[in-house]
């Protein structure tokens, strides 16, 4: 899983069906050196993570195990907000 | 999910048979700073995208679920034009 | 899916069972300024592509879909050979 | 798979409910040069790995099958602790 | 797929059961000019390659496929021993 910040919000309407009502987030992801400075993604939210909060994404097709029984295109998935994160380099 | 920019359309006449119809349009990725200067690449669009817009993007073999219940070789599908995007660095 | 220019041919005789008779190609990708100058990769082709023409590629697990019921460890195939794309930048 | 070095660990109380009681500990990619200096991600273990050791690592949907009949959103599971390596260049 | 040599073996005793009697090659892929210096990962090998051949590595869920009806968390499995290359750029 990757580790990245919510930094924004994104709306569509024109969108497939099977993703109406779905929350769609900005996250930035962290880089080598663990500083919010990688890519920029979009990850769909079930857990209610708000903006500024760290939190840990899965990136593929498992992404809509998140959502149970639906078949769902998405390929990120928040699935955790990150309390801490301890480091021993 | 990948945020893009529409910037063109593919035609491949000779191309397996169950992509029939399907449209495909060139897509070029925003880099870590959100412009536009990021990789090219080729997704299936069903949503009604338009050259110029920005859309968001799934990849990887979920990218068949746009089809409901096609089998389909694809892993990139566009499945949403996006109206707005706040950010908040 | 990705652009590339099939540029060579792979033979390997110890292979996979499920692989006897599939045709792998090279295919160089183009890079984000749409010049083939991008990584080396293989694909499996069954659309009949040659050297030098310019293919879409499918990556990942979904690359076995072109072989309708066939079960086969592949990551990347040729979905189409490329008439013609037109960019607006 | 990828080769890492254990370095952390990760907490996240509001997660996804599938994921209750899953360990995550935070994983720093060895680069080319075979130096742990690579990109940091996120794994499940259930192997038991430590701080400091060398872990073997799966990623994508298939990290899943680490758990059996459990239909879990995760990409990355360590599927060994590394005894050791010999690389012959 | 990629293409790659094998640069050496991986040993784990304590590592997921599925796992048991698999084989681990340290494979270095090649980079975009078709040398032999690109990233560290670590295939499943079932075809016998041997130190210092080059191979084609399939990546993704779909390496388990290579062991049939075995359900295993793998993501990179050797699918061929290359005997040539022909590249007509």
């Amino acid at each position: 899983m990757i580790i990245g910040k919510v930094i924004g919000n994104l709306w569509s309407t024109k969108k497939d069906d099977k993703l109406n009502g779905k929350r769609f987030l900005i996250i930035k992801k962290i880089n080598k050196n663990n500083k919010v400075d990688g890519e920029i993604c979009v990850a769909v939210d079930k857990i209610g993570a708000g903006i500024g909060e760290n939190v840990l994404v899965t990136t593929g097709t498992n992404a809509k195990y998140t959502f149970e029984n639906e078949i769902i295109p998405i390929d990120m998935a928040i699935i955790g907000i990150i309390d801490s994160i301890d480091i021993t380099e």
